[in-house]
């Protein structure tokens, strides 16, 4: 006889889904949500049904929206000259907090791993030169992971532009790899501090 | 202006009210959730709906049940002279899960805590009384948690059982509290290596 009733394990069994949620964990949540009244546990049922009718891509950028455009691409006060490279929409919220960036977007929707599968046709990159060479881009900034992915696809798309683009007329940067703020030189990895070293600045 | 969509924010908002679930992770989950389709996505919103719909408090245990009784009160193959008394339906879990018990259950739905303005009226006391009285009981397992306020809850459960059954009728019990298998002597805290010793037996 099972111990659970089978809606309850029904829930259990999806919340386990979500990433960092384990069984136990998992558990706990639906025994929480089961104490709730109504009116305090269902607000999240339907605000995963909304998210999920009404939120999609951007067709400019890919970012997150409820529109045709999203909310940044709309915003004519930016400057449409600069687009940032990104992964995944998350990361525009990273950038847009730092409150130092006043250019557009595009999300890639993830990183070249040729071993799990993502070539260039997985990603949003024929959208992103299309942009380039349709929209009036003087600088992009490639601002992926710096990991191994995300390293090799911000060369990927330096090289492809590159390739076909007037030499001069494109900038293609790259946030700067070194120490964190805050940061303790003992404790910084080898690769971090050799990045930070050789990419060292006058002060 | 507002960097995300008024819905994937309620969407953050509404899952940074779990436990556990802090800002970060909420965010997270929300983006994951994002990039699932509807058909992984949506689910999840439904077995919420449906548990908020089907499950309720068993009317004799307090225990969850999708019917009017829940499988464990149901089930005429268990000792019913036995109650085990919990303070939530998910200790049930943890217990039916050592299959050492084949008695019944009752839930309390908490224990006492008068600084947070829970006294016996706010459990589900007087019903387990009533059963006692009712129902042909010849053993109490008094399972609340072995902290501050389950420690009382048991005391008060003992104390009111005693003032109001015939001596020598009901047995009332408490599981053993000791070290836990697999467990330290250097690690043990001292409340429960005193426990262990005063609680001793002949091997």
């Amino acid at each position: 006889m099972a111990i659970l009733s089978p809606t309850v394990q029904k829930l259990i069994d999806e919340l386990a889904k979500l990433p960092g949620v384990g069984p136990k964990t998992a558990q706990r949540l639906a025994f929480h949500i089961l104490k709730l009244a109504p009116e305090d546990a269902l607000p999240l049922a339907h605000a995963l049904i909304e998210v999920k009718e009404t939120v999609h891509f951007c067709k400019r950028c890919f970012n997150l929206t409820e529109q045709e455009f999203c909310s940044i691409c709309l915003d004519l006060a930016r400057d449409a000259n600069l687009i940032c490279v990104v992964e995944e929409p998350s990361d525009i919220i990273s950038i847009e907090r730092t409150r130092e960036y006043k250019g557009l977007y595009h999300v890639l929707g993830g990183a070249l791993s040729p071993l799990d599968g993502i070539g260039p046709q997985k990603l949003h990159l024929a959208e992103f030169f299309n942009r380039v060479h349709s929209e009036d881009i003087h600088e992009i900034i490639v601002a992926t992971n710096p990991n191994m992915a995300g390293e090799a696809t911000a060369l990927f798309i330096a090289e492809e532009l590159r390739a076909h683009t007037e030499s001069g007329q494109l900038r293609i940067t790259r946030p700067a790899a070194g120490l964190p703020m805050g940061g303790d030189l003992e404790y910084a990895d080898e690769v971090t501090l050799g990045r930070a070293l050789s990419g060292r600045r006058t002060i």
